[in-house]
Parts: C-alpha cells; structure tokens; sequence
C-alpha cells in the first residue's frame, strides 16, 4: 500500500489531500486560491476541504472545476491563533482543524494540511491520529535553505515539545532519516546533532547519551552520522538532517527567519539609497529575484509532523496562496511516497536496538 | 574610582588593556596590526602586550611610535583552539591567555582582550579574576546586529555556561541592562527573556519562574522587562538586551552566523549570474558595502564576560585586524566607564531582593 486513492466523490484514482480551510492568518479565499493553483498543476489530487459549508462552496465555485476536485465537509467553528490548545482538543469538535483530521483518521486521506494555531494542531494530531507504535514522541521535521544539492535541509524537533531526552533525540534521527530518503530522495542521509561545539566532550549529558545511541543505531537504519553540529551547520552543507529538542530548534529556527528579515530590509534600504544603486536594483531584479525565492519561506513552507499514524503538514500561519500550494505539494509527495507506512517499518524495525523495549513482531511491516 | 591608568610604562595618564597576542587562526601580527590601528586612533590607550617576547618585539618595532605605546610581557606557550579547558588551567602558567589575565588580576589594567580558544579563557579568567561577590554563574555578552536606535541588540549567555536556572537568568537581566547603559548610553534598557512563544504559559518551567524574578527586579535595577520574547526578536526591535542559557543562546548565535552566510554567498552568486547583475554589482558597490558592514561580525566583534573582577573581552578567533581593533575600542570604552565596578554595585543592591540570599551590606558600593 502507497498511498491511500479514492474512487468515489473527489475523483477516480486520485490521491485525498484533507485541507483545513479556516485558521491561517489570510483566511479561507487564500487556502482556496492555493487549493486552485495545486489543482491546476497536478490533476492527481483530489481535495476535502473542511470549513464552513456555504463559505466554501461560494469560493470553490469561482474557480473553473474546481467544485468536481473539492469534496466539502461542513464545520461551523474555527481554532484561533490564540485558542490555548488544552481547550481546543476539550471544546474543539466543531472546528475545521478536528473535522480536517478527522478524515486522515477515518483512512478518507493519507495527509492533512492545516495553517492553522501549531500548539493546538500538535496536540489534537497527537490525540486523534495517535503516535506510532514505539514513538515516545512525535517531532515536527522543518526546512532550512542550504547549498545541498537538495537545497535544504531538515531539522527536528521545530517545536512540537519543549523536552527531549536521549531517546526521543534517537528517534528523531530516525525520523529525519526516513523523511529525507522519502522527501528528498537521498539513500544514505547524513544526520547531524545539534550541540554547542563538535568536540564529543562538550555539551549536556543527555546529547552524550543521544550521540552513542543515534550512532549505535546508524547501520540497520541506514544514514551516516556525521556527529555534532552547530548552529552555522543548519544552512550548512555537513549534513542533511539535524537532530535537536524542540526548544531549542524552535528559538533556532525563528532566530533564521529574524536574521533573513533583517538582512532583507537593510538590502532594501541600500538598493534604495541613491539614484545608482536604485538603478542596480533594476538590473539585478532577476538575480534578486532568483535569490529570494531560494531564500523565500513560503517556497520551503510546511512543518511536517512525525511519528503519528497519519501525515500532518502544518502550512505557516501567515502564508499566501503560493505558500500553502507549496504546503499541498509536499503532501502529496509524501502521500504518494507511502511515507507513513515506511517510517512506522523503519521504527519498529529500530525498536529492535532498543534495549529497554521489548516490541511485538510486527511482520506486515514492509521494508523501505 | 572609573578606568585604572597607568603612569609608568605604556604612557602617562593613558587606559591601560591588557591583549593577549596569541592564540587567534590570523597569529600575532595580526593582533599587532589591530593594536597598531586603535593606536592610530586613540591617543589615550595604552597596551600590555602579551606573548613571545621576540617575536612581539619584532612586529611592533615595524610599526612607527608603537614600542612606546606598549609593554611586552614575556609568554613562551599559546593556548590552542583545541587545547581542553581543564587541562590549560591547570598547566597554562606559561602561555600569554594566563599572562594577559593576570595584568587584570594585578590592577596593571582593566580590562583584557583575546582572540584564544573560548571556552578556555572563560574557565581561566573565571579561576583568575574570581566571580563578582553575589555572581552564580558568569555569562557572555555578545552583540546583534538590529534597526534599534544603537544598531546592535546585546544576548547573554552567549556560551560560558551551557545551564542557567531562574536565578541565573535573572542575574543576566541585570548584567545586560548594565552592559546596554555603559556600552549604549540607553537609561532604561528593555529586556526580554529568550522562550518559544510570547505567551505566559509557554516554555520551561524554570523560565516562568524566571519571568517572575526579573519582572520583579525591572525597578529597582531600571530596566524595562519586556517579558518573553522569540528567536527573531534577537536581531529585532523589540528588545535591547535578551537573556537566556548559554546553550540556547550559543547555537542561536552560530544559526544567525550561518543564515547570514549563506545568504552573503547566494548574493554573491546572484550577482556573478549574468552581464546585467555584474553590472548591477558594480552600480550598487558602495551600497552593498554598508550593508555589509551593517553585518559584519567583524565591527561588532567582542563577546564580552561579564560577573567577574574585571572585564575580559573575546574577539573572535577568526578576526582580521580591523576585528581586534573593535575588540581594543570596546575594551577601551567599558573601562572608561568604570563598567566593572557599576555591576558590583548593580548586583549588590539586587541581592538585597533575593530572598534566599543574605549578602553583606556593602557600604562602599557605588551607585550607578
């Protein structure tokens, strides 16, 4: 089994992406918009779209053909960004971020994609899907732009829990592994670990720990382990995958966006300085214009969560159209690749080193 | 009682800063080069200059009215960049890190500079100088780039100490918020303590508690307590001085270094794509320098120790001459202030709304 088809209202022998319409800071139009776009580009995905039933139907019915792509599910209520996540997975059966993943759950679609609120997507993920036989903790894998020929790299956990010790810190590795070898396509990805030197001496004593057991663990599942990185080696070209706790990867990762940000105006205010360098920003529009994009957010949009029975793309709150097409593809791409089912292989397949658990046989497993 | 100076040797009535010669990747003529430079610039400075005395001899008699302006202390061992901390402490009695020091521990100068191996010199100057009376941990001040009104933002622990509990933090706010008015002349410093989200209920434990003791501290120490802040408000606006550990705060200062590389070296390629960005390049020459040097790590190079007698700056080992002359100019300034003694002071009077902690009056402490 790949990736789960449906024959019956979206659209023969397509693959069901579930789309959470409500909840990203630019409304349901921009989902919709972004829904069009992926549509237009791929006729093999085919779309349930929750939200507000009347809402939806109007904006999916401006664009051409769409409507016969776009299965509706009706859901009154919305997660804000300011809904603590505690009371959204007590209160939150109405939402369009529930009834969303409730299609990945009932096996309606392989891959959810949501912008909505991440702490309460997280925990209503974690709730509803359920982890991975074997998983202590789920991760959300996240992109950084890199001169790897893949131009990017992953790095998990981006936030999905504050605490990671030693062995959480193993599976993310085995998670990075597996998504890189399915997202990007590398047999053999390196796997990094984020520490604040790479001598083996530094560092806490949880990430000594991780650092034996990610190593011990390297053969049978198939990655290289290049050991401790730093900071500078998340856009870096040492590794492909890097491994870290969601706190500290979180405070990483919006630390990147902040620098980017800053270096973007402070181009913008010298392009815009005298009458020649207003000119050379005419010049090298293309070439600026070539960099952003390599650089640009929404291009590498989409946290991936990990390790629940189900795929989650948590598409950024404020992205556009563009940013959330982007956020499709990817799941369509993992859907496609049967991600899922070969990450839940390779866990338990890895559990077998793991000393402290003791996993059933689980022979349905197929080999990636 | 502000800067020490000195009356003998390195020049009547000048600020005396001790450098410690060795130990950078650019070797000693670099560092002289540097030292030659803020010669040039700033009459008032007077140096104690640290190494192999012939060596050192040599590379100032090259530079004009050098020799006059410098004494040599003889120091036949370098420490190294891969030298462990624990052992050059204990068998570093010969290398110019521990020399350098010791004219601080001496009251010879105020303040000290080295380019050498980090974590090294913060374990020796800790051993050496001693923490400040009421200090737990010491930490690393370190500068970021920002569009606030003093272009830079001050993070610490930039790396001395991978833990910090509550109190640790708390100390921080105070050490930054001395640093930020003696280094930038801000009155009020706002302070922000580093979390993954601006919400009151997100994050560790020990940083709600954290919360809770710099928020109670902001009066009486006169700083503004922002609360939490996020990774981008590092090179933000937000805030002037932020606190966290130094884990966290050292591979968020290594990402920045690493995504503002990266985009240098795509920028760099943008341009060198094809005859109309290269003479785009050649249009925006001087604007594109400004930014540079907007970011350029080497103008504000100079992590900064802070909680000890005495105050040590570390240049990065990487830096060029221009970097050692910002590191000297930084040293200059903070021992004109008489920084070092103002944060005693600063401290003091802080201990006295720890509960936990029973300081001795401290009658000859000045106000700030």
């Amino acid at each position: 089994m790949t990736a789960r088809r449906d024959h019956s209202k979206a659209g023969a022998g397509r693959t069901i992406i579930s789309i959470d319409a409500m909840g990203g800071d630019q409304g349901p139009a921009t989902v919709v918009a972004g829904i069009a776009y992926s549509a237009s580009k791929n006729p093999d995905i085919g779309f349930i779209v929750h939200g507000p039933k009347e809402e939806l139907e109007r904006l999916i019915a401006k664009r051409r053909g769409l409507a016969e792509r776009c299965e509706i599910r009706h859901a009154p209520e919305v997660v804000t960004m300011n809904d603590k996540p505690s009371h959204v997975v007590r209160h939150g059966r109405d939402t369009s971020m529930w009834s969303a993943l409730e299609s990945v759950r009932m096996g309606e679609a392989t891959v959810c994609v949501s912008c909505g609120n991440t702490g309460a997507l997280m925990l209503m993920s974690v709730l509803r899907l359920r982890k991975l036989p074997g998983i202590y903790r789920p991760a959300i894998a996240v992109m950084w732009p890199s001169k790897n020929p893949q131009k990017h790299n992953i790095m998990l956990d981006g936030g999905a829990d504050i605490r990671a010790d030693a062995k959480d810190l193993m599976q993310y590795a085995l998670m990075g592994a597996s998504y890189a070898r399915n997202g990007f396509g590398l047999e053999r990805p390196r796997i990094g670990l984020l520490n604040v030197g790479t001598e083996e001496h530094k560092g806490r004593a949880e990430l000594k720990e991780a650092y034996d057991l990610i190593a011990a663990n390297a053969r049978i599942a198939d990655f290289d382990f290049v050991g401790f990185v730093e900071g500078r080696d998340l856009p870096g070209t040492k590794c492909d995958v890097i491994v870290t706790d969601g706190f500290t990867g979180n405070v990483a990762l919006k630390t990147g966006e902040g620098i980017a940000k800053l270096i973007a105006d402070l181009l913008r205010e010298a392009f815009a300085y005298s009458f020649l360098s207003r000119l050379a920003s005419v010049l090298a529009y293309t070439s600026l214009a070539r960099l952003k994009k390599r650089i640009d957010p929404r291009r590498a949009n989409g946290g991936v969560f990990l390790g629940l029975n189900g795929t989650v793309v948590k598409s950024h709150g404020a992205a556009d159209s563009m940013g959330v097409s982007s956020a499709i593809k990817l799941a369509f791409e993992l859907a496609q690749s049967g991600f899922s089912e070969r990450l839940a292989a390779r866990v338990a397949s890895a559990a077998l080193l793991d000393q402290d658990a003791h996993p059933e046989p689980q022979p349905e497993a197929e080999s990636e």
